[in-house]
């Protein structure tokens, strides 16, 4: 059998996340009934993590078995010839046998979009949070800078995860603006249920000055999701790249 | 009576256009309606001029006349908490009486987004061109130069516009590149119907060699539809700015 690794990008919005579920629209669904179509027999895939309902991803990464002899180059054209137009195939390469999208990758990257502008950007509507109120993104950044390292993100993780081990290395949060729109850039080994929209909603309470930005290491080391700051919306949200050796 | 007058931007997708039509959903209806539900009475529109079906705007300006009180910087609010979502006011102001978004427009700016990539960018599929195909973008900027001046633009106008004078004053045709997009911004005192997207279509033409930048002075003497290229879908093109004095 051959195994293949697809780069994927898609248009979170009327997807019911990417994993699939019966009777609803998923990323997961919708790519492997087209790859089942192409190569004649059953296909499962491998991602590299989920997204939630509404999350984006730039480069999602996933992988499948095959014995197909499609040649390598004409996956992207194969499944985008009938995959909906809100997922695309951006690559494919051939990995070795036991290659893993989840258990190969070596972090991954999200960006939340934050659309600072007093009224909503109509074509970002759809890929950034609008929260037009005043904020200080020195403060956001001084906050953020407490952050990346090796820790225990349980006040960082959606409450009752069933996840045992929360210690999590995060080795970068980058604040970016440019004219209205600010960026959270998280870039980790790896990341727990929700965590990067609870860093984002956390950072936009340092910028309102709910929170300050010397009390991130507090709210670390109190290992309680209820000190942290709520969670932004998911359709801020998309899965940058995910990092392979 | 005072004198309004908005800024609005739209996703052109689900719109039938900008004009009012019959049981068809457009800009000025959707906008209209709000604005009657406000000011309770009858509200006329008038705008800067019409986009077409699937065609966005960045910045389009209208104004109304209405007897309502309220205040100018309330109206962006006052229309948004209602308006659909692909539809947004981003700016208000009191203007003379006799002031027309028509009459009184000095110029505009048209952006069209084409889309290089080897695959569709899945966030910019409804906002852009996707035109994979190999393309020499020094012979369109060269090709573009000899669009702006005063011109009869009769080739590149829509065959059968019932206009007589199709004289008009092209200030700039810019294109840049960033990544895998290209942009073609169109700047001038006024424009025919279809031009901008025939001007795109017929750049098109030249970055993938099938027509020479020099033919271009030959095409706009010919006063020919025909021997321009074909018009760019209307998905890539969005009207940017009105220019007033």
């Amino acid at each position: 059998m051959r195994n293949i690794k697809l780069t994927i990008s898609y248009d979170g919005t009327e997807f019911h996340g990417f994993q699939t579920q019966p009777n609803l629209r998923t990323v997961q669904g919708a790519l492997q009934g087209r790859l089942e179509e192409v190569v004649g027999h059953p296909v499962s895939i491998i991602g590299s993590g989920r997204t939630d309902a509404g999350v984006h991803a730039r480069g999602q990464v996933v992988n499948f078995h095959t014995s197909s002899r499609v040649p390598v180059e004409k996956w992207p054209i194969v499944c985008n010839v009938k995959l909906p137009n809100d997922l695309v195939v951006t690559a494919a390469e051939e990995v070795p046998e036991d290659w893993h999208a989840r258990f190969n990758a070596r972090g991954k990257v999200y960006r939340y979009l934050i659309d600072r502008g007093a009224y909503p950007d109509v074509f970002l509507r759809m890929y950034s949070y609008h929260y037009p109120y005043q904020m200080c993104v020195e403060r956001m950044i001084e906050a953020a800078a407490h952050l990346p390292g090796r820790h225990d993100f349980t006040s960082f993780c959606a409450a009752n995860t069933p996840v045992e081990d929360k210690v999590r290395t995060l080795t970068a949060v980058d604040l970016k603006e440019e004219g209205h729109l600010l960026s959270v850039t998280c870039r980790g080994e790896g990341f727990l249920y929700n965590m990067v929209r609870i860093i984002v909603g956390t950072l936009l309470e340092v910028g309102r000055g709910k929170i300050s930005p010397d009390q991130i290491p507090a709210i670390l080391q109190a290992c309680d999701r209820k000190r942290a700051g709520v969670t932004a919306p998911a359709h801020g949200l998309t899965m940058w790249e995910v990092l392979y050796d």
